[in-house]
């Protein structure tokens, strides 16, 4: 008797916790014997040419992944089936919505059901090919936490890890040195990693995209802790992080893009420091995709392995258009569409900046 | 002018953050001016007797100690002032309550409030102390998670982690020698650690005291493995875990019991499953009080910030008689009486059972 | 053309390195075309029986195998070749050599050559196989440091940071709660992972097989430390660590053979302290084969990495009959024969014993 | 009666195991009663001015330092007495010698023996010291393994270990997306880190000063590998690193010395890619002072704290003039001037090189 199939992918970019994701999927699945998990690679890509790249996702394939990052079935921020490039009779490429073509050709292939895991962009493909009539599971991902309709999704933690392990580092070698450190982690939009990081760590300045700062605030919490005797500072920031308009020369005009777009905020930041006067040696780390990788923390392989689970829950119940989410601690799903509407930006005025504020740490505001 | 004084202590068993709460307080505290902040050295021992062990906290005292395991004013099981130990003029020993006479000797030494961080038996006395006039407001401490006011406590996570990562060793050796490992974790009335390190690990079986085992389900999941050509088994248990009624004669009658106090529920399983027929080499880890030092997790460190920021508040808002808790993601505060009342012990019905079983992990039910 | 044949093979107890030997000799390999490397499962159990468990082992096959413990082709402690159990037609079990048979067998199979990975036993039947005619390359492998003819062997550090981040979590809770931490590690008959873990963690008390203790010496470093205000004692001790004649009663006569055999040396010698007087707290941890799995150190995976490639190199020089070793902190070879004549034990007067003692450490001596 | 005083002094740039070798020190002092040790902060510029910045070292001191990163004494780089800045009557700043005046205000002080720990930098004024009477014994530092007269230094292994860690995590996501990674790790004149971290990362790409790189042998290295299907490549490159003459444009001219103080050889190499053509994503990271910073593995912790134990122990034997160093694989000491004529650069034709080019890492040569 053919088994019924169901489709997993992985879309965007990567975060640890992907393939306990995708473990928790296939061993729960192998308990029924009358479905088989497949994986499209790179996202969708693996059914939108020729040749397919489908993988057969069973117990053997799935051994051991949860302690390794990245995703067995790779991953892409490229192939939007929603916004496809499709070269044009002549020479030009144009944007298509490929979706209800792929909705069908999913159906041709046999499968009964998608779970995709993935972030904004992911989800709005879950929904599209739901509403062409594709049941389909999301699973939330994002290294940033910026979805507003959980709790936390897994990945997150790993990152924020990562990051205070080598503040950590540079703690001890600034004190010895009194040096400023600078070390510049992920969040281009919202400071989650850099506010966590910077509490986990005792970092003096935390500077976030939500929260624009004054270069001569920051500077002055710098010249007070000089002066207190401790000398030195420890600034996290995140790489969207932007000075208020009028505060800064460095990082403004022609040169100014350059160096954002060739080393990133740190130096940018590094280079407004001495501008506002600043003498102490400063030294610049810029984590970058250390943070999106390797073995995720046990916290998130545990969020990742009973989202996992529950999305094939949530398959044989025909719990379809919904995402898996932790709410208030609770396991649970929420409509697709609700879930998208929400953004989860660091509020300024929110428990955990006024917490950071009370422990000492400056946002530069 | 003279400053408010706030007296700080820890007790009960130690747990990774207490020190990242401590410094919470006196950080968020040294920005009023009118307070200043003090530590009774092993719980409220430093007070009970003289001469007085009372340490000053400012800021230069916790500077970087939220990194670092342990309690800087230290910790203790012993010497509970509801239930204290008196000599008599006959030479006997009595337990009096020495509740009142604490309460006004913290006023006499001019104390007008108190923070005390510690699990269920500290929080007694903080109710005990709050009825007899002392305002108090408590933070909840347990590695074991099994307070049912709040989602999570600090040192969890990191009890988890460094369990997860020994666990992960044991899983590369295990699979290239075919053998069964056993690993004990902490856990004598929770099997919260057993069950997330069971998941984040990726365990066979999972043994914990909320679920007694049959040894023969055990040794028949054992058996399985071994049978379907994998030949290797994780187990993780509880110190607390127990065998049903009939089940096994291993670590029953007086052998039984020198070997539980001799080398812990580890080896007495593991003579059981010898008992019981497996033949396969067993090897047994105990993690013990590895699990209560050393660092703590950016989350843990985190969530004991916050929680010593927000205990200081609470005792400047004048919100006494309570606990800081993270309710359903959410920091607030619930009357000491009520935290008090619910235990947080693993449902065997509940979400993560059922996910964790998903997984393919048994019970021994 | 069919192509020149490398056998390779590992045996003995687990060790971290053992894949990052086998990538090393596979990488380099690839890059001579005329030859294809093969591995034998479990030691050279995957040759002596029909039928044949070989593994091909070419560039994907090893791909990132490096930074994971164990070995991709097992090994095992069990069916020595030169002592080979044979069944005898009275039904009784007789040891037999095998190896001339092997070595034939190996021939018939098209192996050209052998790198054997593994311990003093492994290089044995390495030195036997070579002496019968097959062209033999050993790669020393041993946790425990036990081999003179080298400086280190891949695996052992990674043991002791295994040992010392326990010891470090376990320091911080000893100090906090006054107590007397005993923490087992591996070494029945060499010292090594305790001396570097004691050194490394700065334990006050360090037990290894080749200084037999004085428990009463051990209770009087325990008792000074209580004495000087710093009250707790962080005590390393090997698993073969023993007492010295007529210093304890514990650990003796069939109660003592129990315990041992049931909970190791960490509970004996905790039962040797009550009795000598102890009234501190204390708390055991047997870290296991913790130590023998796991992610290695990067200077294991160097090592082992150079090793891997070395051997190769051996191969095709004709360099037979010898070990790949690192001696005077050279990588060079050395006739087989020579290797095994060498135990490395600690010399109880040597240079790093006698530095542990200017750091304060008693070895109950 | 008076006690003999040993100074204690860390120059030069930031490394792990600093404290363990001030523990060392201290630690074998103790025990001889009629010895203190005193610290002169911030190298020798503690002593250098009024008032005096003196810090007494004795057991409580140094109790659990050997585990933290940095150096409780502090270091700097400035301040050298050998070229000592003076402002001159005329305004303007001459560098003097000042070591005849340091050395007879070391005696004036009572300072019988001084211990400096630091680079060759710091040894040459050791040296001097030496040579104006003042009796010196010195330990080496460098974070960058480049000093010829030891096997290693202290410290080393944890910057590999470090950027080995991050390495790790940066695999994995590459792989996930088919991406480029580029890892900066330190090494201005001697490659030894990105040679240790490329071979235990597994890295298909290691650039180190000593060889210059040709860009077009470097990417064809990457797209060979995107033509064999595994399409990712990992690139770890030491800061000093740089392109052979006539082989780019980029990091060339005013733009790309810009982007050099900007952001890094990290930043330039990955224009330089591009410019060769490289089609696929890069990312950068630059791991900058985490390298320097935080716990010492166990390795630099025993090195640090034997190398300690073995300078008083020269002090004590008259054996001043030396440098303590581990020889072939044994500690010893040797005269300074020797120890300084000796550079260890990396050896584009030596054995690690060799063993690497064998694991397949291209070095653009």
């Amino acid at each position: 008797m053919s088994k019924k199939k169901l489709l997993v992918a992985t879309g965007g970019g990567d975060c640890p916790g992907l393939n306990a994701v995708i473990r928790g999927i296939v061993k729960r699945a192998s308990a029924e014997t009358d479905w088989e998990v497949w994986g499209s690679m790179e996202a969708f890509n693996g059914i939108m040419h020729e040749p397919l790249r489908l993988k057969r996702l069973d117990d053997a394939a799935v051994a051991g992944i949860h302690v390794r990052g990245g995703t067995i079935i790779q991953t892409t921020n490229k192939g939007n089936p929603m916004k496809y490039p499709e070269r044009q009779a002549d020479g030009s490429t144009r944007e298509t919505n490929r979706i209800p073509w792929l909705a069908g050709r999913m159906k041709e292939l046999g499968f009964e059901a998608v779970v995709n895991i993935g972030g904004d962009g992911s989800q709005a493909i879950s929904q599209a090919l739901f509403e062409a009539g594709m049941p389909v599971v999301g699973v939330p991902k994002t290294i940033d936490n910026d979805l507003g309709s959980t709790d936390f999704t897994f990945g997150f933690q790993t990152a924020v890890q990562t990051a205070s392990d080598a503040f950590d580092r540079l703690v001890t070698t600034a004190d010895s040195h009194h040096r400023v450190m600078i070390m510049e982690v992920m969040g281009r939009d919202a400071g989650w990693i850099a506010l966590y990081t910077a509490i986990s760590g005792g970092a003096e300045v935390c500077l976030i995209p939500e929260i624009p700062y004054d270069i001569n605030i920051v500077a002055d919490r710098i010249r007070e802790r000089y002066d207190d005797g401790r000398g030195f500072v420890n600034i996290v920031v995140a790489e969207g992080a932007f000075a208020k308009e009028g505060s800064v020369t460095a990082g403004k005009g022609e040169e100014g893009r350059h160096a954002v777009r060739l080393g990133g905020v740190a130096y940018t930041l590094s280079q407004q420091l001495r501008d506002a006067g600043i003498e102490a040696d400063i030294r610049e780390t810029v984590l970058g995709h250390v943070q999106r990788g390797g073995t995720p923390v046990a916290y998130d392989r545990v969020l990742a392995s009973v989202f996992g689970v529950q999305a094939f829950e949530a398959v044989l119940n025909g719990n379809f258009g919904t995402l898996i989410v932790l709410k208030e601690n609770k396991f649970t799903t929420v409509p697709i569409p609700e879930a998208l509407s929400e953004y989860n930006y660091v509020k300024p005025g929110g428990d955990l900046v006024k917490a950071a504020k009370g422990l000492g740490i400056s946002f530069g505001d």
